[in-house]
């Protein structure tokens, strides 16, 4: 690595000021000691292959990107055999390093190609086709979405008409709104595709069901007849992905092509559903879960390139004839990024209990007990939409905070940013997964009203709460996790007065929930944030045996809950809950915890443990030697540059 | 065009229920019928000229977009001279409609390098340099930002060392942080530059001043001895432009290529300044008001593209069984992207009346009186800040709000994007803009406080206003303002105890200047939301002879008071000015007012009259056909692609 050894001596003595353990803190963050070492061997694995090691992408073309991509890709598979990594965790890191902040040209065969052959399949079909997918002979997307229809996948216009006759489905792209559009790895790569259609047969619609369908010549990788697909243009950011679109003409299927694990078509044409799909909110948690966990991560490596850019930084005089300062000494700059470092950590947490909390009770599940499930499916949906809009504002406005060199790709931070923003859309549009949220609330305030008791987390509903603010100079957590409650019971609570109001004047349920739907939003968000916060808290109980470690997440904590209550100030002091003295002072404790938390600012950025190669960003280095690696990495697009010295 | 002739039917009919004449809003925005009439004249002109016919450029490489931009931009610099179009206004839509999102490869030319040369030169120097500048034979750029150095041009190490001797300056980068970085078009067009460089003379330092320095030989384009110089590498956007870094080594140049209007050292070496350079003032309003209309046209580019999609696209059934609805009868979509509209007319009137205002108070300035000068430019700062930032966030969330396809570049939002967002940090970075704003007003609060008579705008820091919110069912505009404006006040005069309680307690002034420092960007901001609101209100009087246009825009006008009080609802309740129920009303009405600007909202953004060819957008047609032209967009390429139909 070009530059010196020797740590930049500002970003040196930031290090040497913390009040706390770093590699305590990455305990923390990953787990427990075990996993921090294995985490690192496994990246250690990546950053000693000499097929990972290329000049930065942004300065290759598309193609080369994409070429490179799957030149990583597939040497992750075999290595990732060879190196016997099989568990989950080893193979995600694994993954996740070797192309960071870009997604493998083949990552729907692993990420749904595989997962959907392997659980929605007869014993039958996963015999015919698991194998050949998990030895890559044949190479699949997922194709769900069309040009007409994302969010909403009972619109979806695809067809699949069964032929008693000839025992097949023909498969058919009716108008051009049914088009498929988006599916990953399609554009290019895939010979094969599961393909979301609506089923019929004996003239009748038994909606959307999923069925395989070979589009591309396993020989000559040309479309095959009736199939008319390629790639659908250059976006925002995705380079490597070759997002395709797909048309079928009359293509015909063998009638076992259609997964029939949950409902099936015989061969005569009767159509059977088989078994209770429930089980799929299961999977959409799972996955729910680990995009929380990969917003707070994204947001959390942003934090990093700006806080220490922010330490190396000097710009302006404060006092007239004195060195000009680090620009993590403007109290401007501290309000700008520490909020974001807190709600980096508070994410982090979330995402983690959320997947504690669905394995916990999956042995429940198992046994077809659903009762807990409908709160954490309708709990994720919000934590999804929230955590992913977080990341998505708060990357863009650390890069911001990095001043004319955060828009240079050296930066690292405009490749987070794209890679970071679908996380709002995909996966469940963040507006309808916050109303789905909603829709779970009103149903809890419903039977909260009848005096039933609600389960898991939303049982705060039930509690009447004090209905004055107790938050002192202390800013106890728990004050303030009994602060937010209120919020969100009120905020709740009026929604649901608003939604009675309406259809009491006469308007159908639909027209009254889209005429409350701002606000069944903002109550769904009170709700995730009192999660957010409640788990912040309580995840730092577990730490309390370390002083240090609690006390600097105790005022993360605290600020991620004063920022909050401030961004929210209407909310809090409506009805006179938090009195006008009590926000001033709110003002001058967010002023307080910033100076606070100033002398760990690097240190917590530290103890997530990026490494250089996974941020991709100069600004962002650990030795913090910007300055001396800018120029280079400049020059990295191995052009001539027109430079000579005298 | 490919695509049908014909108008998408929902988009129809959302025209058809405008109840307002799109073509007088048009003259609104444009300023009167004729001005409308002229820019689309201008229009034309590109329009028909087939060198500005290409395929979309998101599909090219770097290499191919600059190659363009080049081709386009010289083309320009021949037309314009053949269609004899000299009026500034006809040049800038000429210029921008050749290049639309996107910057050309010689803008630094026309943008910087010659006003400097016409302002900051003698009769001589002007002379010497401007003719060749003009007719292009030598193309420049302005290198003032330093790798170490851009907010504060005071610290940058560029040296300029005066040799009596030889009668020469000589130029040096002593420091790698001294190095040029950003200037634009340096990267590998320019031969040129206006140089920024700390002036020595006789072994004292004078600042900073201005050198024009050669780097690049004319016949052969080599960097000339001691010079290195090259492309900084990739970027967000600006693909076109290649920023480019520079290192002088002993570079030589003659006495006289000192830009000596201001100020000069003569051939013996002595240092004279000439003039008051409190006449850049009003170059950097003018730059600010085009930047504040710029900001608010990118914004108004984004809502159109938005607003459009969402009257054409339908998704989930609202209703079970009815046709899905259009997205844009969900109220949370409204509530997304009504605000923005309303922000961007909002400053869309700013800074017209920024560029105005300043235009009448030119010729007391060019007699000396700079009297209203220090209130307009401090005003311009705040306004140049909030605009921006108003634009990049506002961008986004148009962005997200079309779902999926906002991702693709097929909506054109990613280019406004990243061709809007670098306003928030050049021509100064926002926060130190709003602190500038802020130091304004408290110099203005403590002339207040001694009973002193404060200018323009700033004048209602005098008056003490109600203690109680007069904001009514009827959501008078008058009422909306006088909210504002106690809020401003109480803000500022906040922000001044704070600053004095700090420094009774014995800080000095620059370190309680920065303990306040996130409440003085606050109460900037508060402020410049009052000019903000009072400049729309007063502008929608212009037009009371027009009711219908007047209505709208009076909704509009409410929507974002109402929309900026619901965001910083803390504010406004504070002390007890609004109640409680005040603020209820204040959601209520937002609601109401997102469904009374519905049956407008295309008519609204159709009075922007911006072209199909200037919004590069597939999502924001005018005709509103959309499907029907993704997949021709997507093949945009020329690739072949592997599609076959059966």
């Amino acid at each position: 690595m070009p530059g010196t050894a020797k740590v930049n001596p500002d970003l040196q003595k930031e290090r040497n000021r913390a009040t706390f353990p770093v590699h305590v803190m990455t305990y923390v963050l990953d787990g427990d000691p075990e996993k921090t070492k294995r985490r690192r061997y496994v990246e250690n694995l990546v950053l000693n292959d000499p097929v990972y090691k290329h000049k930065p992408v942004c300065f290759m073309s598309r193609g080369e990107r994409y070429s490179l991509g799957m030149k990583k890709a597939l040497h992750a598979v075999k290595k990732l055999k060879e190196l016997n990594l099989t568990d989950p965790a080893d193979q995600y890191y694994y993954r996740s390093f070797t192309m960071p902040h870009e997604n493998s040209p083949i990552a729907l065969q692993d990420d749904m190609f595989i997962p959907i052959l392997s659980t929605q399949t007869t014993d039958e079909q996963k015999a015919k086709w698991l194998t050949l997918a998990k030895s890559l002979q044949i190479i699949g997307t997922y194709a769900q979405t069309e040009m007409g229809h994302g969010t909403f996948v009972r619109g979806l216009e695809t067809t699949a008409t069964y032929d008693p006759q000839t025992e097949e489905f023909i498969i058919n792209s009716p108008t051009l709104t049914s088009t498929k559009w988006w599916p990953g790895n399609l554009g290019k790569t895939t010979n094969h595709a599961v393909v979301l259609a609506q089923l019929y047969t004996g003239g009748k619609c038994h909606g959307i069901h999923a069925f395989i369908v070979q589009h591309r010549d396993m020989e000559t990788h040309q479309p095959l007849p009736g199939i008319e697909v390629g790639d659908i243009g250059p976006k925002f950011g995705y380079e490597t992905v070759d997002n395709g679109f797909l048309r079928y003409h009359n293509v015909h299927i063998p009638r076992d092509n259609m997964l029939m694990k949950y409902s099936e078509v015989t061969k005569d044409g009767r159509y059977i559903r088989k078994a209770n799909e429930k089980l799929t909110y299961g999977t959409m948690v799972t996955v729910r879960s680990g995009i929380v966990s990969n917003a707070a991560r994204q947001l959390a490596e942003a934090c990093t390139i700006a806080i220490r850019y922010s330490a190396i930084r000097r710009q302006s005089e404060m006092k007239p004839g004195e060195p000009e300062p680090q620009v993590l000494d403007y109290q401007t700059q501290q309000h700008k990024l520490f909020p974001l470092l807190a709600t980096s950590y508070a994410y982090w947490f979330a995402g983690r209990s959320m997947r504690e909390t669905y394995l916990d009770i999956q042995s429940q599940i198992m046994a077809g007990d659903f009762k807990q499930l409908p709160e954490l499916h309708a709990l994720s949906a919000g934590l999804k939409a929230m955590s992913t809009w977080a990341a998505s504002e708060g990357i863009e406005t650390c890069r911001l905070s990095c001043g004319g060199h955060g828009y240079s790709h050296a930066s690292g931070l405009p490749k987070i940013y794209v890679d970071a923003t679908p996380g709002c859309t995909y996966e469940g549009e963040n507006t309808v997964m916050m109303l789905q949220t909603a829709r779970y609330l009103m149903k809890a305030c419903g039977q909260a009203a009848q005096g039933n008791e609600l389960p898991g987390f939303v049982a705060y509903l039930n509690q009447k709460g004090l209905d004055r603010c107790m938050i002192g100079d202390d800013l106890s957590l728990v004050s303030l996790v009994s602060a937010y409650q209120h919020r969100a019971r009120r905020l709740i609570g009026k929604a649901a007065l608003q939604m009675k109001a309406h259809m009491e004047r006469g308007k159908p349920q639909e027209v009254a929930w889209n005429l409350t739907s701002v606000q069944l939003v903002h109550c769904a968000k009170a709700h995730v944030q009192c999660y957010v916060l409640k788990n912040f808290v309580d995840s730092i109980e577990q730490y309390s045996h370390h002083e240090d470690v609690a006390r600097v997440l105790t005022q993360l904590c605290q600020l991620f809950a004063v920022d909050g209550i401030l961004n929210n100030a209407g909310d809090f002091l409506q009805g006179g809950f938090m009195s006008y003295d009590q926000l001033d002072n709110m003002t001058a404790k967010l002023l307080d915890l910033l100076a606070a938390i100033r002398p760990n600012a690097v240190a917590l950025v530290d103890a997530f443990d990026f490494s250089d190669h996974l941020l991709q960003s100069v600004l962002g280095r650990y030795d913090g030697n910007v300055y001396e690696n800018m120029l280079e990495w400049a020059k990295s697009s191995g052009v001539q540059h027109l430079s000579k010295q005298s």
